[in-house]
């Protein structure tokens, strides 16, 4: 039986004293100059942003339990650069990282079956590295229960996770998850509005039977940004068993302090993510004032900053 | 200037005289017996459900203005598959052929820009072909207008388009798309759903300036399942320059007749999709009668028949 994705990141956190995950984001025309491609050809391009991609695993590794590697920043390098995402999984397991990959995958279930073989469930096939699996996936699960069913039974059998999209990071989502039905000048405090409906399906669909680690936590998780204090309280209030990916830590405006409702009293319940502020800490005056040109310097102190200023959420209150 | 999708998709259906779309879902499990693999190597895999794209693309080209190719079904098989998929775009357009990409991508703006790259946009890279990006794609509306943004300007700008989900044909995406925000019991007619919700932000985005073809409709189509006709005649009103992808025909209970009100009154306005009900056709007793093993024969015949019994909602009523 597999260990429980939800305690594997446990200890994790526990081991490295941080809730901090780093989000691997890499964009072709922000590498650092000296890995840029010389030329216009894809392999020269797929070859840099998996050059930076190792160097930032190698230097966060040492500072955060895990990372989260977006699909989107490799698929924009087509199937070529899906390839260098799985590899990078790969990579990150061999530093000792546990891995989530952002993929925000969402269909009906009969396509949703065949998204969770290729990015959750363990290899059928004898030439395929299961360490380019990762540990945990994020999902939109705006087609219903049907849509992450099929990613759940894998995390459960493999000791897997997900974290479904409850509430995101950017303000433009608001014109969809502040929905409340009634129009909006008419909809009262007590008016559900989307994302806490979402909140809801996602608490049901992780209190299945077996689902629950010895955490406490289940398997399936939710994407919640820390907006006001009061609503990500109650968030967390509504979903006692359910894990938090924070996003929007860093250059999207959070701070430790604004994340702090989405753990629970104990310090547990929820990692953290940071992207850009900790890849572009090269273009940073505060780690260049330090290390000059060596990109590497910069992401490393920048990670290692980034896990001391959380490393106090994950203490009990 | 490229011609608006909308307009080339219009003068398609009029070539083939028919608004039949067949979806290529292919599960390798379920490939004719002589194409299976005959080891567990991912690279036999992925040959296997390529030479059955090939072939099904080759067998309904005679009969249908279009394709939609699922990229889940290929991403079963990892970056290889992904390669396939694209490889199968643009065989798809070698044999005359609009693709639909069905990706059902959705994500926060930063994120979304690169996904467009990759998926929709054309290549920037001297050794990608240009071929292997499809017309247009289906999207995830779900994290708002930042989400689609990027993929409608690379739209507009190559004659391309998107499909934005509305309503899906999964029953199981009801807990999700029935919300009204006031609890279901005291939800009265009036109220609106979220997937009424959804279809009027996705009207207001693709009625920006400039986006709407000669033919009256945008380059942002809405994915929109036909249910009961009142409802669905509704969206129709309410939605009158978005072109439809209408799933769920076929094997998914779907007639001619229940797809009837997605249509404009001059024929115009909406594709109708067919999946399994096309590429499995040689499972089933009616083609084998006439057909025996030849699976080409079966899936060749089933597109025709697909395509005639839609082809009179493409006339004016």
């Amino acid at each position: 039986m597999a260990t429980h994705f939800a305690d594997r990141l446990a200890a994790a956190i526990r081991a490295r004293g941080t809730p901090a995950v780093v989000g691997l984001d890499p964009v072709l025309e922000n590498l650092p100059t000296p890995l840029r491609p010389r030329d216009c050809r894809l392999a020269s391009a797929v070859a840099a942003l998996e050059a930076f991609g190792r160097g930032v695993l190698d230097a966060v590794a040492p500072h955060v339990p895990a990372v989260k590697i977006n699909a989107g920043f490799f698929e924009a390098l087509y199937a070529e650069g899906l390839a260098a995402y799985y590899r990078l999984v790969a990579y990150a397991h061999g530093r000792g990282l546990l891995v989530i990959g952002d993929i925000k995958r969402g269909d009906i279930g009969s396509t949703a079956k065949l998204y969770a073989r290729g990015h959750l469930d363990h290899p059928a096939f004898d030439d395929v590295d299961p360490a380019c699996v990762p540990d945990a996936v994020t999902l939109a699960g705006y087609l219903g229960e049907n849509a992450v069913r099929p990613f759940i039974e894998r995390a459960q059998t493999h000791g897997r996770g997900v974290y479904v999209l409850v509430r995101p990071s950017d303000p433009g989502a608001d014109e969809v998850h502040e929905f409340a039905g009634t129009p909006a000048p008419a909809a009262t405090a007590g008016t559900p509005r989307f994302y806490q409906h979402m909140a809801a399906l996602v608490h049901r669909w992780g209190a299945a039977p077996g689902l629950v680690g010895s955490s406490g936590l289940s398997c399936v998780g939710a994407v919640v940004a820390a907006k006001d204090a009061a609503s990500t309280a109650a968030l967390r209030a509504a979903l006692p068993q359910t894990p938090f990916l924070v996003p929007g830590y860093g250059a999207q405006g959070g701070t430790a302090e604004s994340c702090r409702p989405c753990f629970r009293p104990d310090g547990t319940g929820a990692v953290i993510n940071a992207s850009r502020s900790v890849l572009l800490a090269f273009e940073q005056a505060k780690y260049r004032e330090r290390h000059g040109d060596d990109w590497f310097a910069c992401v490393a102190a920048a990670a290692r900053d980034f896990a001391a200023d959380v490393a106090p959420l994950a203490r009990p209150a």
